[in-house]
């Protein structure tokens, strides 16, 4: 397939009517051909006017029809993925290695969703039968979960395959039986087209209504904004800025009928590198960290952003191998020229911060490319100064040094919710003060992590990439992991209906053979 | 136990120091004693202190643990049930049978949520052991829900035991392990006092720490909106007017951690009346209707306030047997005198609607009693009046004439969100039909009924008593039943933790012996 600058408009290739915009290459800053007319106002009303067509009948097909749906699209993207990758490669200028792994991560999403539909543990049925002897007797009672509606899903910079177009939004969104809406980023618009194409081709070759999906071409104040207010849509999937995340949020509140937003926004992602395993491996620590911090210049929601740490020989050694390996780093393009931009305005701030003190740079370079940098404040300037806590998008990251477990410990209960913390100890002594932190670090994040850096997360049943606000705007829920399908669901109970009448899974013979609760 | 006008801060009986207030029995509008002196800013302080205090060691007490807590205040309330009972008949106006009723639902309530704590499915805990093999390896993740946070609880006028101090909310909320603060109803203060110390009694003989629990006295507008601005609240539990609703809602949005709030607000509760059950049994679901729609003076969530049916014979003898009960009704007390003024301008308001004619009055009264009131529209004048899908919240109904059955879908479909909608079939045309209106029904409530009236709210594993804005303001939860606990839990991960650091619910030896999913 060659990119051709087309949107998705309820399932079939459409070119936008609005301004035209074009990717560019961060590599280099050139525009890439080719051009990308942009949704109007009346492709964004079809689009989403199809989209609650198509509810009724993709809700009626049951969990495994939707699972042949899932499996379906990831074989699309499977015989496009040379395609999609080269031109990923070009859009995001990042590498090869980590472009195909990202796509067979995307695939491995959705063929999770189709296990997790098969099983059918999702729905939570229960089942209470009728008690007409009891007093007073009791109707016959059943639940399950079914979707909330059609959603919109925006697409994010830093993952152009996995949280974006078929990432994990629109894969638990699909699961849940939900149609879905895409707002492309602009920054992969010619990746977001070749995965639409094969997600459209996956629900043709389905039979599904053409509702079930749309991809749009857009600005975020314009197509964007009116996706979230459209009537028909009932749930919003977002990873991106603070910024954008909340001006999402306002706009799903002040509907006539507010609607959910699952936001993924800002996380700093402290670190905790307790004394005994500073003292015993502080210097394999620094590397790892510096490793963690560089990886696909820094531009993952779970980055190192923080670490705190007590004062001492062994947070020495750590600081001279985490320096010493930053320095040596070689500069990674960036996804685009705003983020580029934001994170030298970060690094600049905390450079001219007076309560600053730089500890180590990475080779620098020319064009949109990050030059890793490692800061160091006390915890009481930390402390004093709130402006601290908040993130710089990119591998860039702060070192608190603290007087004491106490202080460390007051660090942590001032800082924002997180997606992870991460704890490194290391004997005995350690693991009493980490016993100690983790009732407060289970209230400050989704994820706590041991000897380890949050960067990498495992699509499993077990994985939460959530956390209390700011780092998500729901912090019940998980953007990654089966979990992730919870968010586009509702409960629904039918009571005194007719057989014939219930929908399939809350049926006496239990036709589609799914797990229930009866009692 | 008597009444002394006492709150419980942070498990200790007190008394406040703000400005004082008088229960009033709706049945003579005369004060009851004692006074009750409200809480001020600083008992508010303390209580949400007490309560962010108690929520590390409340969450690590364990299911079963927490399970007692709940069987023992539903014994604390058994074994003060009588002055419980006749306190909250002398306040709400509301006869023995019902309240005797209402409290052994509430203790019902309480016992549920210990079975669901000891068969602990509700964890949903998600094992999945280190891969160390794999390429790349995978870590070793756990996941549980954990309590997200001390919660405010706000009681409820209309059901003064089962949606207030100790009810569904307060249940579900202290069984998912989060503290609680009650801002308790001004209708039914001694009530509330007497169930609030039966609860602070429960927790001191479990040897709960004192934040667990607190119930204050105070206006909306000071304790109730200072409780869900603190920034150690973390969810809001709300059963009452959707004005009030909206208005907590706002606060917590504007906080700058924006927090969940349950707020149960406002339904009509359709009625489909499908043309062969009018046929078939008209005068019997006519007779059935007023009886549900008189039941407790109307006060409830369900109570059902607007009937859709196609205009002919069935329907005449709907409404002369509907009417003819309505017209039979005795009047009942009120809760208090907001509502009774509430409901009689509701009444003027349909009855002075040009769109609108009477069908049916009740028997007046004196004092603050419902005077039943049927009336009828056209679907067109329905339509084309937005204001007539209001709830007047009362025994009020408003039945709407459709000329067929596409016009009855497009009331249905003009419709905002419900708790509850009926339908009345019988047949193979009506089963045809419901059929046909099903997935638009779905839309639209949270629980389905068949041949009978929402009224009646069973507390069981299956109940949904939600439902899409405004009925609910989280379409994805319910308020009654097992199920109401998920609105207070929020997952964590472990990753790579050491096995003694993990919570004892995740340790490889599963000592609390709970169900986990493992792959």
């Amino acid at each position: 397939m060659s990119v051709s600058g087309e949107m998705i408009l309820a399932g079939r290739p459409t070119r936008g009517e609005g301004a035209p915009f074009a990717a560019s290459n961060p590599a280099t800053g050139s525009a890439i051909a080719p051009d990308f007319p942009t949704a109007t106002r009346d492709d964004l009303e079809r689009a989403c006017a199809a989209a609650d067509d198509a509810l009724a009948p993709f809700r009626a097909l049951g969990p495994a029809d939707r699972a042949l749906f899932l499996d379906r699209i990831a074989e699309e993207l499977a015989a496009d993925a040379n395609a999609i990758v080269e031109r990923a490669m070009a859009e995001t200028g990042l590498p090869r290695p980590r472009l195909e792994g990202e796509l067979a991560r995307t695939m491995n999403q959705l063929r999770l969703f189709g296990r997790v539909l098969r099983e059918g543990a999702y729905l939570d049925i229960r089942v209470n039968k009728a008690l007409p002897d009891r007093t007073p007797p009791r109707p016959d009672i059943r639940l399950s979960m079914v979707p909330v509606g059609p959603v919109a899903v925006f697409g994010a910079s830093n993952f152009p395959l996995a949280f974006s177009v078929a990432g994990g939004d629109t894969a638990s969104a699909l699961a849940a039986g939900c149609p879905v809406v895409v707002k492309a980023h602009s920054s992969h618009p010619g990746t977001s087209e070749l995965v639409a194409k094969a997600v459209a081709r996956a629900a043709a070759a389905c039979g599904l209504p053409d509702g079930v999906f749309s991809m749009l071409f857009g600005n975020g104040a314009d197509i964007g904004a009116g996706l979230v207010a459209d009537p028909r849509i009932q749930a919003v999937g977002f990873t991106g800025s603070r910024a954008g995340g909340t001006a999402l949020i306002a706009i799903a509140q002040a509907r006539p009928q507010p609607i959910p937003v699952y936001a993924e926004m800002s996380s700093i992602n402290p670190v905790l590198l307790l004394s005994g395993a500073l003292e015993q491996r502080g210097e394999a620590i620094g590397k790892a960290f510096a490793a963690a911090l560089t990886l696909g210049a820094g531009q993952f929601c779970t980055n190192p952003g923080l670490l705190l740490a007590v004062e001492g020989q062994g947070l020495d050694s750590f600081v001279s191998s985490a320096a010493a390996a930053i320095r040596a780093t070689t500069p990674a393009t960036m996804l685009n020229r705003g983020i580029h931009r934001a994170y030298c305005a970060g690094v600049r701030r905390l450079a001219s911060h007076p309560a600053v003190t730089p500890l180590a740079q990475g080779v620098s370079g020319d064009g949109w490319v990050c030059q890793t940098a490692l800061f160091t404040v006390s915890a009481r300037d930390f402390l004093a100064h709130p402006e601290l806590h908040e993130e710089v998008f990119g591998a860039c990251s702060l070192l608190v040094r603290c007087r004491d477990a106490v202080e460390l410990r007051t660090v942590l209960a001032a800082l924002e919710g997180q997606l992870t913390v991460a704890i490194h100890a290391e004997g005995a002594d350690d693991q009493a003060q980490a016993a100690w932190l983790l009732p407060l670090v289970e209230r400050k994040a989704g994820r706590i992590l041991f000897d380890g850096f949050g960067t990498g997360v495992e699509v499993c049943d077990a994985m939460v990439h959530g956390g209390p606000f700011p780092a998500t705007s729901d912090v019940r829920t998980t953007s990654v992991g089966s979990l992730a399908i919870a968010r586009f669901l509702r409960p629904v109970c039918y009571q005194n209906t007719p057989d014939t009448l219930l929908p399939a899974e809350l049926r006496d013979a239990n036709p589609l053979n799914l797990p229930r609760t009866c009692r």
